[in-house]
Parts: C-alpha cells; sequence; structure tokens
C-alpha cells in the first residue's frame, strides 16, 4: 500500500489519473491532491471521501508515489524539493524527457527502462505514446526507418479549459454570437490550426520534434528518422494520427495485423465493407490505441500506412502514467 | 458573348459559379440554370435576375459553354447528348478525368493542355488543385520525386446539405440533443474520419488515388508517386493539406520561399513571430492557395514540408473552372 498524491489534480489528467486509481484499485494507503493557489479550499471526490486540494508548498512525508502533471514548469521549479521525498516520481511534463539519465517509458514499448531509474520518470508526449504503441510492435520486427506523420490533435491536449473553450465557442459561432478566448490562440470553430507549441529555429513547433527526439530515446535508436506536422482540429479530447513509415526490410500488411492483432494495447478496428475505420469518437473513455486501414504504401516499398486514434487523456497521458506505476509497485 | 449553362446549378460549386461569373464580368449572352427534377419551379438569382431551374432533358441550342457540376452519374449519363451541343463541357465531376484524350487542367500549371481539346475539359479534383499550384513551382524548378500527403478535408466537398448537417449536428451535440443524419456516414460533430470514397483493391480510397493519377496526368510525369492518406475533418468549406514533398534536385526553404511569393495563384500567409500560418478561416472566400510554413525536411535530403489550405469550393471547384472557361474565350 502507498502514500501517492496527484499533482495538478484539477486538471484534465489529474482527474483521469484519479479515476484510474479508483478504478483500477491501486493499493492506495493516503491520497493527497495538489493544485495551485486558487484551487485552495476545494475538494476533489475520490471514491467516497472528498480530499482537500494543498498546494506544493506544503508537501510533506510520507510519500511514496507522485504523479507530477502541473506542466513543464512546475516540475522544473518543484524538482529538487520532490527529490527529497525519496518517493518515485512519474513526470507526465515534457521539462526532463530529454535527460539521458532520466527513463522515457511507454510500458508496452521499453518498460525494461525503469529498471534503473533513479526516482524520476518520464511519462512521454502523448502524440509520441499514442504513435509508438503501435509502430513498436512492427519495429521490433522490421526496424524503422523513417516516419512521416501528420496529427489531428484535440483540444485536451490544452487542458479542460481549452476544451470547454472549444464547445462554448462552437455554441457562440452556431448563434451567431461573439467570444473572446482566452486559451486557444486563435479561432477554434470550425477552424484548425498547426499546432501552438512554441516554434523553434529549424521551423518545426515543440510538439513535431518531441514526436523525433522521443521516439529516437524510447526505441534506443537514434538514426531513426521523423518528420512531423502536429495539427490542432476541433475534436474534444482523442487525437488521430496519419502514419507512413518506412522499415530496413520488408513487412506485408497482412503480417502487421498479424503482429498488431496481439499487441498488447493496441486495438484493429475496421469494418472494411462499411469503409469504417477508427475515428475519435470510438476512442473516447477507451483504453487501447486503435489502429485500422493499414495499407502497403504504393509510393514507396518496405512501407505501410497506418491510421491511429487514441484517447489523448488516457493512454496519451494518464493511463500510461499508471501502467507505469503498477509496474513498478507490482 | 457567349450562350452559358450551369448544371448543378443550386447546389455549392453551381452557386459559386453562378457568383464568379458575375463578380468576374464573364461575357454572357444568355445564361441557362439546370438541376435535378426536384428543383423544378424554382429560380437561382443571377444579378438582377431570377433564373428559372430547368432539367437537363430539355437542354437545347444555343449553348457555347457548359459548367457540368452534377456529380459523376451525371456527365457520364448526359455525356453524349452534351456532346451534340458542340459547346465546350467544363466537366467538375471525376468521371472522365483519367481518359487521355481529354484536358485535365489547372490553369496556373498545364494550361498548354487546353490547346488540344476536343470540347470537353476535366477541371481536377478539389484536393489535387490545391496541392499542385503550390507544388508545380518547385516542381519546375527540382522535379517532384514522391509526396506523402495527409488532408483535412471540410464538409463542403460532400456539398451544401453536408456543410448544413455539421452544422446542425453540432448544434444537437451541444444542446445534448440527439440527431439523425442522412448525408454524411459518420458522427461528425467534434468528430473525424477516414474519407469516406470507395474502398479500392489497394486498400486506398478513390480520393487518395485522385491525388496519385491527377498529379502524373497534370504533371504529363508518370513517375511521380503519390502516397495520400485522405481524412475529413468537422470544418465547413476550407480544405488544408500536410504535404511532405521530396525533390530530384535539392531546393533550399528560401527558394521555395522565392518561388511561391511570385507564383501565380500562391499567397505566402505566416507571421513567425505569432506563431501563426494558414488556417481554413483565412481562405474561405478567397482566390489564392495559401501556403506557410515551409520546412527543409529534417528526416530526408531534397525534402521540403509544406502547410497548404484553400477554399474548396473556390480554386478547389468552382474558380478553377472560371479560370479554364476564361483563357478558352479570353
Amino acid at each position: 500500500m502507498y502514500h501517492v498524491a496527484v499533482v495538478g489534480a484539477t486538471g484534465a489528467v489529474g482527474q483521469e489519473i484519479l479515476r484510474l486509481l479508483d478504478q483500477r484499485a491501486f493499493p492506495i494507503r493516503t491520497l493527497r491532491c495538489f493544485a495551485s493557489l486558487r484551487s485552495l479550499g476545494t475538494f476533489v471526490p475520490f471514491q467516497d471521501k472528498q480530499i482537500p486540494i494543498e498546494t506544493l508548498d506544503c508537501l510533506s512525508a510520507p510519500l511514496d508515489l507522485i504523479f507530477l502533471c502541473a506542466g513543464s514548469k512546475i516540475s522544473k521549479d518543484y524538482a529538487d524539493s520532490l527529490r527529497r521525498f525519496e518517493a518515485i516520481v512519474i513526470d507526465l511534463s515534457s521539462a526532463f524527457r530529454q535527460d539521458p539519465s532520466i527513463p522515457l517509458v511507454i510500458p508496452e514499448v521499453n518498460p525494461h527502462a525503469l529498471d534503473n531509474h533513479s526516482g524520476w520518470i518520464c511519462n512521454p508526449n502523448c502524440a509520441t505514446i499514442l504513435m509508438l504503441t503501435v509502430l513498436f510492435p512492427l519495429h521490433a520486427q522490421a526496424k524503422l526507418k523513417r516516419i512521416v506523420i501528420s496529427t489531428y490533435q484535440a483540444a485536451s491536449g490544452a487542458g479542460f479549459k481549452a476544451m470547454e473553450e472549444l464547445k462554448e465557442e462552437m455554441k457562440a459561432y452556431l448563434d451567431g454570437a461573439s467570444y473572446t478566448r482566452s486559451v486557444i490562440p486563435h479561432p477554434y470553430a470550425f477552424n484548425l490550426f498547426l499546432h501552438n507549441s512554441p516554434l523553434q529555429p529549424n521551423d518545426y513547433v515543440e510538439e513535431e520534434l518531441k514526436l523525433l527526439y522521443e521516439t529516437r530515446k524510447i526505441l534506443e535508436d537514434s538514426s531513426i528518422r521523423v518528420a512531423a506536422t502536429c495539427v490542432r482540429v476541433p475534436i474534444l479530447r482523442c487525437h488521430s494520427e496519419s502514419i507512413n513509415a518506412e522499415f530496413h526490410t520488408p513487412l506485408s500488411k497482412e503480417e502487421a495485423y498479424r503482429l498488431l492483432q496481439k499487441a498488447p494495447g493496441v486495438q484493429i478496428l475496421e469494418h472494411r465493407e462499411k469503409n469504417r475505420f477508427p475515428m475519435p469518437i470510438d476512442a473516447l473513455g477507451k483504453d487501447p490505441v486503435f489502429c485500422g486501414r493499414i495499407r502497403q504504401d504504393l509510393s514507396q516499398p518496405n512501407t505501410l500506412d497506418l491510421w491511429v486514434v487514441g484517447d489523448q487523456l488516457l493512454k496519451g497521458a494518464a493511463l500510461n502514467a499508471i501502467q507505469i506505476a503498477e509496474r513498478l509497485t507490482g
């Protein structure tokens, strides 16, 4: 039984972590919930209890396991303090993902990376998790050479407020009313835009480079090449991905289906006779990453096209973190 | 001055053709508007007149120019009859696009293909027009080798009713009400899906193969390889495209910007300091195809990533057809 803390407990990911801790009967001795000062004095429900929100400055022992999902700045600012508690920190932010001494883990892909942790473990970016959960079994067979990926990312990646804002702006649009945004940087009702993470000197945005650097770290192969284009679409909480994957050796579509049908965390979803493949509404609230319409690429040998959809808040974030915790405590 | 007919005049594309004929002061002697039997007895406004809707069975001379935007079946069923009028037919459907004796034309790209027409000219698929208007100036310089494209296609590609249905379903969703769809095959409110054109034996859908075959025909280069994934997103009428384009010879990002800044029909739109690139709302009702965030691809030499957005009903359909007519009559 563990002393567990959730930092960022009022956020979209934190709320899913609390729900999963309950649903999966995680062995909790005590549960503490942390959020920013503006949530002080409020409570979050957990099972039959109301857990009071605390601020991180009130952190105190005993603590065994800390889910850290309050953004990169909090992870960086509190890293030294958090380490003093000798708890295991599962950090869902991007703050330390590129630190070679810190494991970056998808349990279905590289669980061995957990063997040598020193108390701090990073959860990968949501788009990376969804992509690699599907590509890893194929990589194990035919070795990935190059990935071209275009994403269709939901509002949830920017949090609860972005999801609410999308709904509110859509309502206003349909009513012919004006709407003032506070979270999303661009009009979002019936509109989409290139991912708004910071633009880097090489013209890729941070989110796109995460797909490159995290893939190389997780698969322990710095030769893999990734060209990513990340796009926010007016969807509430599931990400979709159009993936063109080139391998070093031949890999037939049939073999890919065979591998993915038995792959942990992956579910093939398709009804070809109905031209029906995974959609965001299929993945909503579901654990697996859905994949369908795997094609032998027409334009290049040793290449497959895959369509992937997953719940950004679950396998893309909270579920992956819980799975890491389960591996470490199980 | 010409005797002009618009077949499919009540549809989303037909309406834009009428608007453009007026706006661009096309030299019209007489204008006749055709639609299906269920529109008989109605009128469409044009300039200060109300044009009565006729059915195609009432077609009669004199006719110089026919815009045919009533779908593939009508184009096929009426092809023989229409040819008897010795008018020029501009066919916006996919019915005859692959016929080698029929020109398939984007005026900015292959106007010379109009030199040898025999009265029937095909307008390419919307996604192809937007892609090639941008890629052609680069192809002319460095020769395209392979394109990987993922699309973000609007409801308008499925017509007025699909656009209305998207709005109605979204309203119902936000009101918590149920909604029965009649046009769109899948839930569309805050949802997206792989393009619903017929699935082919090679696992690509028709829409994706159009991007391959039409590109080869228009650029007159059957060696160009295209891997397309077409997706319908909950956007009303502009298509977006994430394009990864590999060339035979080196082409720098700077050179690509230089070429596209002077390219007809293309407008570079970006404010890098604001991380602001083309969005569907930018292209709505606008003639140019917008392009931004051109990147030197990180994963492969001689490769660029481009983000392209255009109004599907304008340059993607009606405007391109009008431009063809202007070339032939100008």
